[in-house]
């Protein structure tokens, strides 16, 4: 998928939501357990009642390896799954990879060969080499982590260089920005830093962000929109736990639904406020 | 595994020999591809004839996920295989993971408790919360990455911190010092930068270093010996393609056995020089 047909995604659904697959078999309402493959069963559901809100899915692995072989069979499941029944939906591999060159070569293999993910996000701490065979494969996407929400986002990211004055993630946005273009790197920038989004789109005005942590880990949407919107959107906002366990309870797929929908009517309103659509 | 047990397992072996099981399905003797899992077949093969001259194991993810879950059952088979035929043996999950502290925590369940390695190695990017749950389980290991060997090493990790003059690297191991104990981190040190082992060996001089990239990459294991040995060796250095590569014909197995006897030979007689064993 390449940026025009993402951005005519969001026109259309007047939503940049990316729905977060953190699927944790401890989480899911009991009822699903009695079925042969309750991680892919959830996902299912899930992904009925919330597509039509909805541009993107971001299934986190560490979610689907903790249940070893299993986990990974639920996730190829829940690819084809996606893939089969809504082809225009762009699908993220949260899998933070990231090796020398030949191994990033088989991390790109496992996610957009053997699986059919169209981005995968890439820690940058080994450099080039380690992120550039990820954007060998035509309408694919490497997500870079720059900014991250976490709190030992401190510990590195904020380092400053010496000779440029630059910290750590802005070394990382304008570094990286040599390796690929707009239409196959996006960044993941953490969205309890939203006064650090307008400080980046100086750097990155043009590509997509992929925006962690509204809602539970407390960002605002209004204040991203407002600091990271570009002329084609150019935000994916992630939101995991307040929507795929709205409830836990028999009504889980509705209160799922609502939730979606409630974020993306937000969405719809900055996106109109931008005039966008 | 604990330090002492580790050094106890390289006096007696006289070695401090990783193999790298990066088992390439393209790589394997033919006759292989008729076994059932071949890549079991093979890491099963490679570890009877190597586990005599070595201490630890290293599979690297990418070469398992590469395959789906079929690669991901190769890697279940291959960790049960290990542990319940040479319980001695350390063994490394190579999968340069990190995330947000309670998805490290499922990683964490994924390596450690899902399979039964005694070690995972880090990427450092995301700070603190993102390493620290790896080190909640008694006897497991961090292995987290400093200086790493590949080309784009040079990107990020020399760039040097205005207010402390530490390059990035050396920040990430001052830092992370704090995070754990001796007892459950290492780092991840590439030799081909065998020159700052010796710089690296003031800032941690306790820590055990992985040491990958001897041989195929390109580093001197003589130097690295020299530069990284402390009084309980503190190294192990990892050898892949050389070893399980030796040969890719029939005669597979005993080209690996010899090549991993010639470098356990060399490693024999550094101890030696160096009063370890």
């Amino acid at each position: 998928m390449n940026q025009q047909q993402l951005f005519e995604q969001i026109q259309k659904k007047q939503s940049f939501l990316c729905v977060g697959l953190d699927t944790d078999i401890q989480k899911i309402p009991r009822h699903l357990l009695d079925t042969s493959d309750p991680i892919f069963s959830f996902n299912k559901e899930i992904i009925d009642a919330t597509e039509e809100f909805s541009v993107a899915y971001k299934p986190n692995l560490a979610f689907y390896e903790s249940l070893g072989s299993q986990g990974w069979e639920s996730l190829e499941k829940t690819i084809m799954y996606l893939k089969s029944k809504y082809p225009e939906i762009f699908v993220i591999a949260d899998a933070k990879r990231g090796d020398i060159g030949n191994t990033s070569n088989l991390y790109a293999r496992a996610f957009f060969d053997k699986l059919d993910f169209d981005a995968v996000t890439v820690a940058p701490y080994m450099g080039e080499d380690s992120v550039k065979p990820f954007m060998t494969y035509l309408g694919k996407w490497v997500i870079l982590l720059a900014l991250t929400s976490n709190k030992g986002a401190l510990d590195f990211q904020f380092l400053k260089d010496k000779e440029s004055g630059d910290q750590l993630f802005e070394s990382v946005l304008k570094t990286s920005q040599n390796w690929g273009t707009i239409e196959n790197m996006m960044y993941v920038v953490g969205a309890t830093k939203a006064e650090k989004l307008k400080e980046i789109r100086q750097i990155v005005p043009d590509h997509f962000l992929l925006v962690p942590g509204v809602g539970a880990q407390g960002g605002s949407l209004k204040e991203v929109a407002q600091n990271g919107m570009n002329s084609k959107c150019g935000l994916l906002v992630n939101s995991s736990r307040g929507i795929i366990y709205a409830s836990v309870e028999s009504d889980f797929v509705e209160k799922a639904k609502l939730a979606a929908k409630d974020v993306q009517e937000e969405m719809s309103e900055l996106l109109k406020e931008a005039g966008l659509v």
